[in-house]
């Protein structure tokens, strides 16, 4: 019997579901699978040690064939602690989750945001030279980078936070407590609290192709937003690549060629803003990518 | 007679003056000079060659013992290329200036934007480690990146181009053709396209003082546009240190609390931006440092 060579475990621990998955030693996906996540502090710890326990008995390994665990999470993550705070949507205000889970299981856990696990799961899936940003159009918007595959993890683990820069002059109120935030045009919580309780993309997508006004000018201000959220990134990271991810992308090409229109517009309008080429840089993650997951795993490179 | 160590040369070749200076081999500034630039590309040519020859003479040293010439310049760098674009208040439309004078002197020419530049040395100069954002307040509004000592330099050289997001309702005409960018607020050509011809910052200051309302309005909205400024960086970047630097610095107290005041008066009325602390990350570049020049002569170690 042939002992496997040592693989990493990475998982995506999201508001409602959580994704997991084995990394082998060449970075390919070994094995995969995807749960509900059970809420607050010791269902996080529960479900991430359900994840690992599932996954060894998928691919055959034990934990002694595991060298490491990588987590991401959403809020605010501090990297060097192995501690996450305010992850409001999965019922954590604030958790010591890598040491306490590495108590349990014996591996070394390490924590990132979600969306900067995203961002290095991406770089690496997509082989994205230099620097890369990668966009979240999900519940929120915000962003991480990876700059020659060494992500951008920051002073207080709120990099890439764009979703509360108070940029619109709709001014509408934000649970953060400012006016006009991003977050507040550009994102699923937007299409919830400002077009309706039950928005959902597709059906935005079919009142907005039936002439509906309201879900017209709601899909324009995500189209408007997200582009303004694009055009931000260029202009203070210049990355390479920009990587759109998250729930919204699936809506396809009414968002998708909607965002080039609108950069390609402001492009017209300023020399300036057309030499920058900002519509070419944007890159769209692939359906079903397993991007935070893959991007957690690879976290102990780092 | 001893050979002395290798040095490095380092200059900031502004739009009115050139400041150079030698960086021996402990990292300590042995010669400096400053003169006026002039224009054109054989006039910036002939300027860093006349800095170099006037270094080496106040240094007692010959190019044998300098091992590499680093430029700050304004404009659209290629550091990879040596190139710079578009650096208009010095006569360049387009330059491959690392070649050009490494032709001339015989010696490594490397190139840096002049805002990426000071951000290297004001990191070197002040010790400060993690992630460092340099804000320059100046002509223009711009920021440059230092993260663990390494500088970010981006896809095509816009990096920390912030004074280009359209982020002010007020609207106004921006000369790259957007309206409302942060520049049209925040910086030294704002006051004088806006306040007035010959906008000066101390004559600001004693209209200001005096109740002159338009010299009110326009330090207020100078005010604003700065904190804006770093609110955006620490959401994007979020930066250990926060440096403020450029001319506009010199303004003292009416500005830099100014600027606090606003951030904290945010911070009290949103408890996330409170939780960033914001303010308490800002530090003042010190008077008459030679940050950018600093930071072309140490550009050699990336």
């Amino acid at each position: 019997m042939t002992t496997p060579r040592p693989a990493h475990i990475g998982m995506d621990i999201g508001g409602t579901k959580t994704e997991a998955l084995v990394l082998d030693a060449d970075g390919q996906v070994e094995a995969r699978i995807s749960f509900p996540t059970e809420q607050g502090d010791e269902g996080v710890l529960g479900t991430a040690e359900r994840a690992i326990a599932a996954l060894c008995e998928r691919s055959g390994r034990t934990l002694v064939d595991v060298s490491s665990v990588g987590i991401g999470i959403p809020g605010q993550v501090d990297h060097e602690l192995g501690t996450v705070r305010h992850a409001y949507n999965i019922g954590i205000d604030e958790l010591d989750l890598a040491a306490r889970l590495q108590e349990r299981i014996g591996l070394p856990v390490s924590l990132d945001n979600d969306v900067t696990a995203a961002a290095i799961g991406a770089a690496h899936l997509m082989e994205l030279p230099g620097t890369t940003a990668y966009l979240n159009l999900g519940t929120g918007i915000a962003a991480g980078f990876v700059i020659d595959d060494q992500p951008l993890r920051g002073a207080h683990g709120i990099t890439g936070e764009i979703g509360h820069l108070a940029i619109d002059p709709l001014g509408r109120p934000c649970p953060c407590g400012q006016t006009g935030c991003l977050e507040t045009v550009a994102s699923g919580s937007a299409l919830k609290s400002f077009w309706h309780p039950d928005g959902d993309g597709r059906v935005l997508l079919a009142d907005a192709a039936a002439g509906d006004p309201a879900a017209v000018e709601a899909l324009s201000l995500l189209v408007t937003g997200a582009a303004a959220g694009i055009r931000l990134l260029v202009m203070t990271f210049d990355p390479h690549t920009l990587v759109i991810g998250g729930g919204l992308r699936m809506l396809g090409a009414p968002l998708l060629d909607g965002i080039r229109d609108t950069l390609d517009g402001w492009a017209d309008a300023s020399p300036f803003l057309a030499s920058l080429g900002m519509s070419d840089r944007i890159r769209i993650l692939p359906d079903g990518s397993p991007a935070a997951a893959v991007g957690a795993a690879l976290s102990y490179r780092s």
